[in-house]
């Protein structure tokens, strides 16, 4: 049994979805990001880093969003959630994740949350600008050289899936026409059809 | 027989550092910043990204820190560079390093990359001003939650130990007093004196 603490429209959807992926057994915990709770003393005992998800295990916390969905898939390999007995493929795996969450993130997270980098109204403006290209030269990367298709990392679905879909989400609040990449959008598609991901953004909303 | 693109001076130190520690064979390219040969045609042909480093394998490429240093790990198991058969501590591993690609690193970079999130002389001005804030943010964090002692992981080395240790050499030019992180000074005084590390610096600058 794993508890979840997320908000609605963050990247939190993407170890949500695995764990349905997985059938694992878990509760949802909300964190109110309109009063700011992820920074209140109680939550700040759960998870240090103030931020979502944390994921509470039998075994104590974890956190940041590739490490999460690579102990889902290793944790439950009747899933198939990743290349578990294969080092080159999981590492590529890895490596579009990872890329997600140093890169395609940190770009889309300029757009309202600048602060963490600069302190003038200005350059919050500046950056807000910049969103709409420099999260689109990321998808420039994944729809050319790294989304295999039909899945992200080919053939075989796994736990890259629901994290790029959950970014693709945002394309059009970030500033992106999507009609520039019709890989993604056809992977986000295909991916808002699929039950799990269905029951996964009902239960956020509930 | 892996090959290493990398520049001094960056992360890929740590990839190198661990090769090191697994005892792999490998060569290493030098990459020309000054040239700006990252984004060359010839180097985009290896790694579209025009980042450093790039691990080229037997299989194909390999990117992003993390994945590349969990790949060393698994492919060199007698190293024993992480925990391979627990997925919890494999995941408190991955969660470590994770947070120094997209937290800190990033907080990092915003001292000479600032161009990648914004345009104005002034933007990029007022993400210099905050570096020592925002890097320094991170140090609390590792010093206080995260190094658990003496190695990042506890009693073992691991990959994490070479990746803290490539972004703590930087903690000077970045503005923050290392006075303040001793624990953190410990590990990268340590670190400096393990033969692996000085000579993969040797390489680097040779």
């Amino acid at each position: 049994m794993f508890t979840i603490y997320y908000a609605p429209h963050t990247c939190a959807l993407a170890t949500h979805i695995a764990l349905q992926d997985a059938a694992a057994r878990y509760e949802l915990k909300r964190i109110d990001f309109g009063k700011t709770e992820q920074q209140s003393a109680a939550y700040l005992t759960v998870n240090p880093k103030g931020r979502v998800p944390t994921m509470v295990t039998p075994r104590g916390i974890l956190t940041e969003t590739p490490a999460m969905l690579a102990f889902i898939a290793q944790s439950f390999p009747q899933a198939r959630l990743a290349p578990l007995d294969d080092p080159f493929a999981f590492a590529e795996l890895q490596a579009f994740n990872n890329y997600l969450c140093s890169t395609l993130h940190v770009a889309h997270a300029h757009r309202m949350r600048g602060y963490r980098w600069a302190d003038e109204p200005a350059s919050f403006a500046d950056m807000l600008r910049k969103v709409p290209k420099s999260v689109a030269a990321c998808y420039d990367l994944i729809e050319t050289h790294m989304l295999k298709g039909p899945w992200v990392m080919g053939d075989a679905y796994t736990i890259a899936d629901p994290y790029l879909f959950t970014f693709a989400q945002w394309l059009e609040d970030d500033g992106v026409d999507p009609a520039r990449f019709p890989r993604v959008i056809d992977h986000r598609s295909r991916m808002s059809q699929r039950p799990n991901v269905r029951k996964a953004i009902a239960e956020e909303f509930a």
